[in-house]
């Protein structure tokens, strides 16, 4: 195949990111089935994770984070070519979410659509805009990830430990004349149905993984590291030249797994995994709000993003960091 | 906005469709809970429409489709760079069906995501996909539709007379230099999340309307007729420079709805919703097939297909007949 690195050039001119009001502890959390001892606890590695409230479903999360994205790309959502929303959490027939979160959020001439592909479903949306914006009707997108993680975890088991629900968005842009944001460089998207089996959920609605915790961390940790490298070979990049590598935290297993696989120094990887939980899809743009708020991700750093999801997924993209606006997270 | 009609150069160069083993005629259907009268059933038009079985999962049937579509492209799966999947009629939280119909064709580089965007899906994967093809990594897609929609409706209920089974295909390929295969013109997207509530889904799996037929049939003739207007102009284009209109079948009413908002000639419209009922986002290839193996609709023909879905979804492609490989479902 010929050698056809990166995108055309799309700027990432907006980020924003929602957490529920309810945050939990590992003090006001349900008790669990079996008490935990400290050190599990400590290996788990979260201490807060979000509860959605009533007036926080997967439409109105995803709003709240697109419109804080929309603010600081300084765009109008009735300018919005393409709205696309990531959840696998919440299911339903019909409706789909991405039509009413077109509405909620103005987008009145946009067309919108779901997308599910588990946790990888943001950079899936990242890329899949990407190509959308390569036709000139198109100029702006957003992709919003939307999660109630929590409603996967049975009521009293460890998962509810660990999953928490939030969302977080880019707003994607064909370059403007004046070429501000963050340039998304490439994305690499695959997917492997041999592992269709190892993620279900149960009747009630629960998450059940059917291989071993060591197993599944190895499996994301070289899937994360396929794409990744295959990304950066494709774009005459090595992880030198990658300032950050923002993965989806899954769990402290698949992270640590991560760090391995990648031969990376650790503290070269950001998650803010101990305080929002795993919150799928939604980690990646959720991960980065924090960490550039808080002034450690800054304009110009160049940052790896990569995650997998049951089914079986694996997508990364490289990208670098704009100058914002302030956040409207607390740092 | 500036004008900017056209896709880049897509082919349509393979189409494909199954249809499950079980074909029900009124017949052989399980009673309904009140015994209809001649009249209405004649009002209601569905002669025959299937029930897939154990070995017809939205996976299975897909693959059947798709393989067919291939063949006809004289295409291997495994040069496939995407395949699409569109279904919303069996839903789970994960995993999705798209991996696992990308293991099963054999398509092993391809990256692969389901969508949902209820009976408009399959004008929406088209969309999505002539734009990833634009990339020049990505040469060739599979587009493929599978739904169980006969499992939508309550058991006794007319929509069992309605609703089908069944899936389609297309190949589409960013154009070779023969420049075979039918070309894709152009396409619209909308949706308009003001609608979102008049179709659910009851907490039992069924299909239920929250307006009247009536009023169904308006609103899905009127969308169609606006993305088909809005399609037809960017293109420099009206009705009368398409053959054929194969529009989503939805209902007789809603076909009778679209035929007196396009003001058409009713045989200018083609569906063969009599013989297979509603396959939901199925049915503009299912059609097309059947009306190329009948030799209805030829090679150059123009063809307008437009859907709607609860969503509320509407979605118009516009593409010309290319020559194909005999079909592989009977005439």
């Amino acid at each position: 195949m010929q050698h056809h690195p990166g995108t055309h050039d799309v700027r990432i001119t907006g980020l924003g990111s929602y957490l529920p009001a309810l945050m939990h502890d590992n003090a006001t959390l349900p008790p669990l089935d079996e008490p935990i001892a400290p050190g599990d606890l400590d290996r788990i590695g979260v201490d807060r994770r979000g509860w959605a409230g009533t007036q926080e479903g997967v439409a109105e999360m995803a709003v709240f984070a697109a419109r804080r994205a929309l603010a600081r790309a300084g765009a109008d959502a009735a300018d919005l070519d393409v709205v696309i929303l990531t959840n696998w959490t919440q299911r339903r027939y019909l409706p789909d979410f991405a039509p009413t979160v077109a509405r909620l959020l103005g987008a009145r001439r946009a067309f919108a659509h779901d997308l599910g592909c588990a946790c990888a479903g943001f950079l899936y949306g990242v890329g899949i805009a990407s190509e959308l914006l390569r036709n000139p009707r198109y100029r702006r997108a957003v992709v919003v990830a939307s999660e109630q993680t929590s409603r996967r975890a049975r009521p009293g088991s460890r998962g509810t430990l660990i999953l928490g629900d939030g969302a977080g968005a880019f707003v994607l842009e064909r370059a403007a004349g004046d070429g501000s944001g963050g340039r998304l460089i490439d994305y690499e998207l695959a997917c492997d149905g041999e592992y269709a089996g190892i993620m279900e959920i149960t009747d009630a609605g629960w998450i059940d993984t059917r291989i071993a915790q060591r197993e599944l961390c190895e499996l994301a940790a070289r899937s994360i590291a396929e794409v990744s490298r295959r990304l950066l070979a494709r774009n005459q990049r090595t992880l030198t030249d990658v300032t950050w590598v923002i993965p989806h935290s899954g769990t402290a297993g698949v992270q640590a797994a991560i760090v391995r696989a990648l031969a990376l120094p650790a503290e070269r990887i950001l998650t803010n995994y101990a305080s929002v939980g795993n919150v799928s899809s939604a980690s990646i743009p959720v991960a980065l709000d924090h960490f550039i708020a808080q002034g450690r991700v800054r304009p110009g750093d160049v940052v790896l993003s990569a995650a997998v999801g049951g089914g079986w997924y694996a997508a990364a993209a490289l990208y670098t960091i704009g100058e914002l606006a302030p956040s409207l997270v607390a740092a």
